[in-house]
């Protein structure tokens, strides 16, 4: 039976572990806050005292981190240069490392060299669909990694996701995430505009997403989440922007998807504009908002003042 | 028996009366430029000599023009005035007019205006689906006017078209086309920095056009339209960017929801940064191309000149 | 001596017009708010009971209005169309005619030709120096005109301003003057995101502004009018944005220079973006503030309140 | 009699070193292209084999690299983690370093940390005003780094310039040249784009600079750089965007005010749109002409055909 360590227990991390209990495998679980770990050692985890206590004689190590940093120094070490003292020391070569965290591409592969000169397969493996996904299994899982890395994390991710791809290489599972998600706002800000454009003209926001829906400016957005409130159930539109994703999550990624862009030389306007747009939101106070909520920028302040 | 009068007979007037006759209804057809007469009378339609001429008798009316200054001078007299010598001024109390030509809000709603004091029903019907759907007869009209207009218009236009919408009162079927079409040069232009970037990064635009096609970022240009070549068959990106929807035509269209933008004070600024980017490329030479060759804007010259 | 009607007594009108009464010329005026005609008539002017009662018999006739229909329906008649009953039918032949309103270039262009059809020289004269320039006589004025009509205009104009520029023929005027403000919004927008940026890094805005006033990012904004609160005395960033140049006028400003941008198929990415943020800033409840108040868009809601 | 040892000996740094070695002091130069050593060992300066050959035993060390990593791995040795073998680690205490290079603020702070360890005073010093500047000593030098740091560097770097500003403390030189530069790309963008509008409208370029550099709209670009050509003689514009400052060099500048940006969680739309044209003008491969070649994005490109 698979063994997993599995390090981070936050706000998605947690119900990703719960899963992979719930599946039948053997967890060791660890996180730098003591109460998360409660929860799952309840459902029937193993509690760790450390990070390489959890890894140490595991088949797999899934982390859930929040940042490049905080990645790059738990495998490799402190300084994060390779140079001991990190998870790839402690486990055994052909142990299968999978991070699940949002970070930069950069970190990633760094990450994956270190890992590859240890014998040790990793798969940058960032995740969508929220924390609602994460607790229900529903979760995507978009990697990069070799094709034996990738066969071996679809199958135990397959208990935590509903889809699992392979972007390609190392780092290209970050890569292809932060594009989707820069297209996402693109997306979500578009929409915005172009209802509230509409509901400027008269027009009812009803009718004219089920009209575009339909039409060449079909996106997720009129499929999933509608920004428009009282257009859709059952979204944090038409429940004042509570709940989803939040803004100061767009924000950082974004930022990602920036970073990127700088590194390769890209030219992203529409990114570009998306993450201004949201950071001048997120500084007038909205940051824990849903990001849906950058409809409010375009909306009449009477018109919201009205709804309230 | 209907009996139909289409005046403009364009790239997508001609195959559209050309349905209409197939449905077997009397139609008479009028075009300031004789040749495109004679393909219809081929068909069974009858010539007329002046667009007044097919239109008095006729319990339809339909027209198909290239701006608001053509519609309003045709339906309300030269001076645009309503002053008499207009189409709704020799039609007989009852016939429904018809106006299917993508043009601004503001000319229908003032062409409604003077055809209800006439008694007559006036209903503003841009469409999308190219001339390919005019042909095959499957394009998408957004209906404006009343529903009494609506319905009768329905039964008319369903003769060369899939999906008609009522988006609305008078001008809304222009309102709701054009934030449809702002959205849609969004998503294109975001699509295509998307794609480019992860390019950039190594990635291929084909597997992350699939994922992204089934993730957050998903939207009709990755569904049916993909701005890459290479990753779609049949699609403008895999032909050169010939054929489609050329860039001059998205122009207009993005001009026209700038103007509408301006009318009502409404802020777009996605819709607005791609007005900008497609005049640059416009003026770059490629007004007519496809509007998905706005993907070239991105792509290094190297990579293109590569490819040819 | 000369004779001058003088029609539409506004914040700016009225301080115009009583310069010229200063001067010793013979102003008539008009306005449709009586109580704006009794502050000037106690100065010495001469009230009129209507624009064409100032205008018949004048030498010169200056207009200072709201919008482009305002300034056709004086001019040109209720129906713009130049039927009769306009200023240019009751005024004498070789009478000057100058708008200093801010309008589109086509209403310009369109009372311009009327105008030359009558014998009459029309120059377009808007304004920039806002309430405290028309009232020192400081105001710049930018004409569009032939050479006779402006170097006729000028002597008038030269005791309301400063700086009189000829921008070129009919309409001139109100184009340069677009460029002109849609460029200072670009200026103050940008200026406000450098400094806020040099903020964010600790940078005092006010040796940070020291440095790019004399280096290559250098403008009006930095030299006349900062942003930033409290780094200049005596402008409206320094006293809570109040005062100045309101953003609903430079919402308007940038609303024809998108206007004209359409016409020409121009495009301006920098202007079109700044209208957005600026709308959206208006839509936020800033509409009546100074324009320099776009600041705080980029600044922290934190930072701000501790200022507050 | 100070001495100096001056390393990188670039476009920008063989000229300031020649200058430095007219005034009198004893210069050691060092670059890792000898034939660059060889023009400024005939003017008088001292060759040596290394830059810590170079530097040991000066008074003032100065570099002018191509980018941050150049510049930690130089002073902090190979990796950049201040563990030896750097310049920091063969320089006498009370050495005073200074870095020319435009380079990322974070790598200017660390190095300068590892410098005040070390008992040294690091000053930042970015330049700007270009080849022609740098070979007629009138540069301009903004400066990050304690007071009594930047005295001592002023009285250098004024044998090399003619402005010599104190930003701010470590790394603040860097964080003011960028946002500097920032804005001088939106001057240039928004300057453009103003210019052409007018010129699409029939104005005269020349006649509508004049009007706006003494206006709100005035900026550094219409006073010394104008970017339409024939409107000042002597400037790239007029010269087929040849000479001045290289799109490749603002595309650098532009990714490093972005990289800024990021760090501070700043919302910058109009740099970060700036960078995307600038970097779609590099792309299509105009990298090597003048960043104010930027105009002919906006240009029509029959225009330009006429105009060659």
């Amino acid at each position: 039976m698979t063994s997993v360590a599995f390090i981070g227990l936050g706000h998605m991390g947690a119900p990703m572990a719960a899963n992979l209990v719930k599946a039948g495998l053997t967890v060791r679980v660890f996180d730098l806050v003591p109460e998360t770990i409660k929860s799952l050692t309840d459902l029937g985890a193993i509690a760790s005292s450390s990070a390489c206590g959890a890894a140490a004689g595991a088949d797999v190590v899934i982390t859930m981190l929040p940042a490049g940093k905080h990645v790059r120094s738990l495998y490799l070490g402190e300084s994060g240069g390779g140079e001991g003292k990190g998870l790839i020391d402690v486990v055994a070569k052909g142990t299968l490392l999978i991070d699940c965290s949002t970070i930069d591409a950069q970190s990633a592969q760094v990450v994956a060299k270190f890992a590859v000169e240890k014998e040790l397969e990793f798969v940058d493996a960032p995740v969508s669909g929220g924390t609602a996904g994460a607790a229900a299994g529903t979760l995507t899982f978009i990697c990069g990694g070799s094709d034996t890395g990738f066969e071996q994390a679809k199958e135990v991710l397959s208990n935590m996701g509903a889809n699992i791809f392979h972007a390609g290489g190392a780092g290209a599972g970050q890569v292809a995430k932060i594009c989707n998600n820069m297209l996402l706002s693109v997306l979500m800000v578009g929409t915005s505009e172009s209802l509230q454009m509409g509901i400027d003209h008269g027009l009812d926001p009803k009718v004219l997403s089920e009209i575009m829906k339909v039409s060449s400016g079909g996106n997720w957005t009129l499929n999933k989440y509608n920004p428009c409130p009282d257009v859709m159930e059952s979204v944090p539109s038409s429940n004042g922007y509570q709940g989803g994703f939040m803004v100061d999550l767009m924000v950082k990624d974004l930022g990602l998807s920036q970073e990127a862009a700088l590194l390769s030389n890209s030219s992203t306007p529409m990114g570009a504009l998306a993450r201004s747009l949201y950071v001048n939101h997120a500084r007038q106070g909205n940051g824990t908002r849903d990001f849906s909520s950058i409809f409010e920028q375009f909306a009449n302040v009477q018109q919201i003042k009205n709804k309230g």
